[in-house]
């Protein structure tokens, strides 16, 4: 095998291929496998097609030393992964009496029958060892072949992840490139004017650098290759510091950093506490923080006062709602000293507006009011973007996020 | 171009290769084109490199009449896909100066500088028509050849999907295929159990039928291809009364309907309203609930009571939680009793757990009690299953739809 390790994977399945489920998968084995130096060539997903999976394999061991296929390993008559891999390697699969017997000993330690169908999770080949699947009835295949490997791990997302963690990562060839990566998260900045500033660094050849626009705002991806870690980081870690320099106005973290977590170091530190009132964003903003591990250090709570009466309940006055309507700045910012007194908190964050599809008070669904109200301000702001139910949420979420972070931001520096 | 027109997806970006974003883009290009009858035979992820791009294009183009790239149409030197697709079909990019236009009225618009190297967005070759985007700097590429069309779309999903809606799909070649496809959504029910079940159509050369392992339950999908839609459901909407019929214990929806859609219908036929007092989902129960279009009609609201002090603040007796923990059966009921009385719901949802990393009271990550209390039952269950902070999220979101769906089923055959 090569010492720069070259990979790829193959997603499998029909459903992936009508748009009905999203991979999540292909994203895993990616990072977990640029996190050992692995350099992933090609994302591929095929349908589950004996003829078109067999192709993709072949194609894919021709380019790569390792090919993981994720799905196709289920029990039914369109799970055809191991007839795919045994084609590939001529090997005939057999019903391996091991496997056999602990997939019996599965069924019945769940008092469920074992139908004929599932005999098919117990076949093996001669070049393949059986990766046990704690959660599930699917066990994976590593096969050595011709100094490649091909691995086939079940597709729900938590068998796949568990297994790669207890199975495969230690048989995995090791490779002696490593990568340094680091990512610079900015928001407020556009792509291309924050790439004109940091111009003099994205032509380089090493480190390489990417940008990236996300719904959060602009990330900066830097990565170096070499033979250490520290001879990577050597390269990497002075132009990441440079690009820090540069764009320190925009950046609110690094890597793993979301807005979030940006938002919880501030608050710990000011030693204060948020909540919120969501209408429009439904819960998303609440889903979205608590989502942050730690959180609880400094978020109160959050109600989603969905209804008017809920909102008037809980300290909206009535009249505020009647006179201007529950999409307006005024409710807002009520909403937004309502979460402050509710939950007994520092900061207040409210949502209130359309999300459509249908409109409300003779707004567009995309219409809405956010408001932040701290200990010295009240700040309120209009959005006004359309979209799907989902990304007018989303979008909204993003909008709060963001500018509370410039709040606490700008709050600091007085 | 064949009357069955055969489609690939190039998604292009090394952040996807990183697996630090899920590609969604390719998800919603699948189902577009299954909808209008196109087949997607593979999709395809390749990193910023334009020999990798190239080739991967090259391959595409030998195996479908349709290829749609997504991502690389930024302005920086790392946006490698028009370069790629003027090299596959042999012609010389050129600065169109209609395109120049339209974009320096753009960033004049915004009041932004534009930077020399936004000029490579307003490229073109003779083979393409610039496709306008109406949301971003990135104008998409149409290009016509050899009886094969190759779309380049920018990679911001809003961005693309509009762009897809507005430019693309009326350009699109006419498939005389039709392709009819329901698929029916179920709970409670094993893989391999609910396979068996309805073997006797697995097997079917059409419809053709597969089963998927989903985290709502398990899925059939079930489709038919003919010259017709009319004839393809004709082949199909028998098959899928008979399974219906198999499996009606367990279905909760077809298509498009979601276990909260499905609890949506079966609350608003019985003029019965919903809320949610949640602690471990963190307002991920919420959110999900307000992702339905309508549900305002049944859904009151939700609080979010991160802190105990929250909770006892709601109603739920301080001494329940001294007594029995945050984590308990006792306190899961109290609150679900609370968001009842709360938002005047007939119903109360809560979840009361340890989403981690770190244990709490002694309880590991993924140890959780959800309850559900109506008009005339209150129902709990404890929820023991590890995981990451969003899978344990996840999955308790996921239990008390399932739950609380079977209550209400189970509530109407009274």
């Amino acid at each position: 095998m090569n010492k720069t390790i070259v990979a790829e994977i193959i997603s499998v399945g029909t459903e992936l291929l009508l748009g009905e489920i999203i991979d999540t998968n292909a994203a895993f084995l990616a990072e977990r496998m640029r996190d050992r130096g692995i350099f992933v060539y090609r994302k591929s997903t095929v349908g589950d097609n004996i003829h078109r999976l067999t192709v993709a394999l072949k194609e894919a061991l021709q380019r790569a030393d390792l090919v993981i296929v994720g799905g196709g390993l289920g029990p039914t008559d369109d799970d055809m992964t191991r007839e795919a891999i045994a084609s590939v390697v001529g090997e005939e699969p057999y019903l391996d009496s091991q496997l056999l017997e602990s997939l019996r000993g599965m069924f019945a330690a769940r008092g469920r029958a074992m139908h004929e169908s599932n005999n098919k999770q117990a076949w093996l080949i001669k070049s393949a060892i059986a990766l046990p699947n704690p959660v599930g009835t699917a066990a994976g295949w590593f096969v050595s072949i011709d100094q490649k490997v091909i691995v086939a791990l079940p597709g729900p997302p938590h068998e796949l992840k568990k297994m790669w963690h207890e199975q495969v990562e230690s048989r995995l060839p090791v490779s002696d490139q490593f990568i340094y990566h680091r990512t610079i998260h900015t928001a407020g900045i556009g792509e291309s004017d924050l790439a004109s500033r940091i111009s003099q660094f994205t032509r380089l050849e090493s480190p390489g650098i990417g940008t990236y626009a996300r719904n959060s705002g602009v990330d900066i991806r830097v990565a170096a290759v070499a033979p250490t870690m520290a001879q990577a980081r050597a390269v990497a870690d002075p132009v990441i510091m440079e690009i820090a320099a540069i764009l320190s106005p925009w950046i609110f973290g690094y890597d793993d950093e979301t807005l979030v977590s940006a938002i919880m170091k501030k608050l710990v530190a000011a030693r204060q506490t948020f909540a919120c009132v969501e209408s429009v964003t439904g819960g998303s903003l609440a889903a979205e923080i608590t989502d942050c591990p730690g959180i609880s250090s400094c978020f109160a709570g959050s109600l989603t006062a969905y209804a008017n009466s809920v909102k008037i309940g809980a300290g909206v006055a009535e009249e505020l709602i009647r006179e201007h309507g529950a999409v307006s700045e005024p409710v807002a910012l009520a909403m937004a000293r309502v979460a402050r007194k509710m939950f007994n908190a520092d900061w207040g964050l409210s949502t209130t507006g359309v999300a459509g599809p249908d409109s409300l008070e003779g707004k567009v669904a995309g219409t809405a009011w956010i408001a932040v109200v701290g200990p010295n301000i009240e700040w309120s702001q209009l959005i006004d973007w359309p979209g799907s139910r989902q990304m007018i949420k989303n979008r909204i979420c993003r909008s709060v996020f963001q500018s509370f972070f410039k709040l606490l931001k700008e709050e600091k520096c007085r």
